[in-house]
């Protein structure tokens, strides 16, 4: 995948991980207006303290690296973060304030900022069009880059994601990286990343654990059309939701998707919390991976979520086949739906407009593997 | 463990698990004063609704039945319990009103009352003080009995258990059930049981699943002294502590206790939301299955639950040892702490006098095999 005009980028391997790309640069040819969505963890770590107080400032560069989250760090952190900035503004001949930064990997341990300042000059000068040795620098247990791309009337945009904190939660963080080369506002920018990000990356699922580094950004270098806010939003949301569905797919451990559906909520907002329920319940994602239907524990969790709910106006379908109506238990599950790579499961819960779909993993021994050790 | 006077129990098979005890009836000499806390999932087991709709009416007996749920069974269900509800009442001479009842098992599926039934004259005529052929018809996943007693001025307390919703979830139920034969006021029964819970009961995790079965059932027989409502607490909510332990050591899939206490919260319930929250951290209780430390799992769980927590006023200490301090990590963990049966964790997440202790297992490999396979 390529960038759309005035980006570039780069990565490549500066040590912090014992082997395996681990640091990468997203530079733009002149600063550009950019939006963010972070995550909201009071223990946010010091990379994203840094980049959400630069809102409103045009951005020159974004330096990643994975293999560390820079999270709990203390001043430590801070500083390490301020060596790698000044390092990174120092090649690029730009300001402090120009720079943002990301990071993902292991919390509590201090980031080894010499060895990303060190790669940084090769970084710079290697950055071109393609986006993949980008995409790679980011991976921490994801098996696969996530790449996106769409185009609206006279621009496009395309984007770049890892694993979510809460699928591939080992390394504890979701990244995601939009450029597009729309012309648009700054305030349009920042709206149209919110809402898509909400519907997309807010909706994917699940062990409950929120990341200390979650960052979703969007830049706009600003060299394709003037985008009308609808259109830029609808092609932004497109990219969000393939990497989503990407980053799902390659969940930690992960075998199948739940691809939960809810109708009938009072609003969008209830209907996307009843479906988190659902992909939280580790009862459920367990059944799911054994192939179980068990949709005893669909309705328990979302009778545990809304304790107004009424059973007597629920429906359950797991594979389109209804298994609970209205009050009563029904119907059989084909054994193909639960064995299948993804399980659609549809909780029709009142008779309200609020509609929302949750997309999550199930759980395994694997995931409980991968995150039993080696991370202290 | 004996009950105390005024009280009979029995248990027996009938046939709703393919072998092993799966029926009990608890009974009283003369109708008793009873208090019940019960789950507030809105999806609510049939018995659940039958029961607590029962408060203020002095009870006979009280049925309970491991092997199926009896939730989810919509109208067939409610017939389920009344059949049951009528065969008791026959068997004792007594009103309808004056039965409870209590199930614990797979949702969904219908229960077979006339098994049940057909059960219940030997059961009644069985019973004695011995809590033991009782407490082992309650068992589901359980891989042991779970009884605790105390003794007040005049007063003894005694009550059984079976594991948590939360903890042994494939079956879906915590189930407890405390006689007193202290003389006591109705109002005062309730508040000292639901005050005892909330610090016992619902003070063990986790998995957040809320099951559809919950309850908790206190009676007094009134045969000993009256007691005083402050010992009368304290004897309660030592029993249930004790129960509550008892069930966290046997919980599903479960190798370790983790200990988390949480101080300097703003109060109680926010001592007790931060416990929870780290309680429920997937990534935390795999970390700790693996015997690592990984302590930025806890204060991310922290971070995300309380989002204006002020990291700079945090201290972690894992088996006593500080880990994180003051918005700074630091020190090491003797891997002897992380190795143990029970893992202490502490966390002073401010100034402030709230305090509470959770108690939650750990998540392994074997917790994902249980509730993979087998109740649909």
């Amino acid at each position: 995948m390529k960038w759309p005009e005035g980006c570039r980028s780069s990565g490549g391997s500066c040590g912090i991980k014992q082997d395996g790309p681990d640091v990468g640069l997203l530079v733009f040819d002149e600063p550009v207006q950019w939006a963010g969505v972070f995550t909201r963890n009071a223990a946010a770590a010091a990379p994203v303290r840094w980049s959400r107080d630069l809102r409103g400032i045009p951005a020159r560069a974004l330096v990643v690296n994975s293999g560390n989250a820079n999270a709990c760090t203390g001043a430590a952190g801070e500083r390490a973060v301020l060596e790698v900035v000044a390092a990174a503004a120092r090649s690029l001949g730009c300001e402090h304030e120009q720079i943002l930064v990301a990071s993902t990997g292991p919390i509590g341990r201090l980031l080894p900022a010499p060895l990303i300042c060190d790669a940084l000059p090769d970084l710079a000068s290697d950055a071109d069009a393609n986006a993949e040795p980008f995409a790679t620098s980011i991976l921490t247990t994801d098996t696969k880059i996530k790449s996106a791309e769409t185009a609206g009337p006279g621009f496009s945009v395309a984007g770049v994601a890892k694993g979510a904190a809460m699928i591939a939660p080992n390394m504890a963080t979701m990244l995601g990286f939009l450029v597009t080369d729309a012309r648009v506002d700054d305030e349009v920018l920042h709206r149209i990343l919110s809402g898509a990000a909400d519907r997309t990356f807010n909706r994917i699922s699940v062990d409950g654990c929120e990341s200390t580094n979650d960052s979703v950004f969007l830049f706009a270098t600003g060299r394709g059309a003037r985008a009308e806010a609808a259109d830029l939003a609808q092609a932004v949301t497109a990219v969000c939701s393939s990497l989503a569905e990407q980053i799902v797919s390659d969940a930690e451990g992960g075998t199948k998707v739940l691809r939960i559906t809810v109708t009938g909520a009072r609003d969008e907002d209830g209907a996307a919390r009843l479906g988190r329920a659902v992909a939280d319940s580790a009862l459920w994602r367990a059944a799911a991976h054994g192939g179980d239907a068990n949709w005893g524990r669909i309705l328990s969790a979302l009778g545990s979520c809304d304790r107004t709910l009424d059973v007597t106006q629920v429906t359950l379908r797991l594979g389109g086949a209804i298994v609970f109506s209205k009050g009563e238990p029904g119907g059989s599950v084909d054994p193909s739906v639960m064995s299948g790579r993804e399980i659609a499961v549809e909780c029709r819960v009142g008779s309200g407009d609020g509609r929302a779909t949750i997309l999550a993993a199930d759980l395994s021994c694997e995931y409980v593997r991968l995150n039993a050790t080696g991370t202290s």
